[in-house]
């Protein structure tokens, strides 16, 4: 091999690990900083979600507070049965995408960022969609002790149909 | 040049180079998945902060939420005054790393995932680092119509000993 060739080979070898390595100190610093808000907590076995939801409770009603807060995650196709909140609710979407729909009315896309403001007294069910996982706060009003009412599970043609 | 000594060149570019573009797809997807969880929003202006931070109301106080809800981002080294909230308030740091402090207690490190639920009439301030930016959804309980009383500013020598 002539020196020509070899000065060439290693300033070749050296520009373009400098470049992966500059790449990779990137990706470190973006995935640090890319972790969950909140653990996923625990597999919600209640009965009224359907598919894989997961709850990390956050705050409990107090004194002060007249709410209680959690952390919900939806795998993709999980959600919640139709419900009703006596004090209303809101929702603060933390991660990935999902639906919200209030019954008679189209379901509406949530993603990352958004908050819903659910009126009381008022049927609807939220999740993931098919195709995406979703994370929400859920802040939840108590009107006297109660803060939400349980009714029947979204069907699968209910679902299949919101996400044609 | 050798044949040999050209087809090594070849080869080490091919190998160097993929994996210079595979890093680089990895950093593409996670960027596009570590987008901030609300816009910034706009720089308060009140004479209540020190330093940058910012305010992107998310809630106004209605008939059911008895609080006021927003995003408010601190630039390193920026903080509330002093204040106290008449019926307490609800931290959700969603970014960064910053203080939380009670009059006459030591400061409390918070950081992203932790959630703050701070007494009624309790007189405290918050706010970044001085080496990190902080955001926090900031949840605000309602005594009547106030949901708080500003005080002193914290003097940088409150703020230096905190961030010794």
């Amino acid at each position: 091999m002539r020196l020509k060739t070899l000065v060439a080979l290693l300033s070749l070898t050296v520009i373009l690990l400098t470049a992966c390595k500059s790449n990779k100190q990137q990706d470190a610093m973006i995935t640090a900083n890319n972790t969950a808000l909140f653990p996923k907590g625990n597999k919600l076995t209640n009965g009224y979600f359907t598919g894989d939801a997961f709850l990390k409770p956050l705050l409990a009603k107090d004194v002060n507070n007249g709410f209680a807060m959690g952390s919900v995650t939806f795998e993709p196709g999980a959600r919640t049965n139709w419900h009703i909140h006596p004090k209303g609710q809101v929702l603060v979407v933390t991660e990935g995408q999902g639906w919200y729909q209030e019954k008679g009315k189209p379901a509406r896309v949530i993603k990352k960022g958004d908050v819903i403001n659910i009126p009381e007294n008022l049927e609807h069910w939220h999740g993931a969609s098919s195709e995406s996982m979703m994370s929400h706060i859920a802040i939840t009003n108590y009107k006297g002790e109660e803060n939400v009412v349980w009714l029947k599970p979204v069907t699968g043609d209910e679902y299949t149909a919101v996400n044609k």
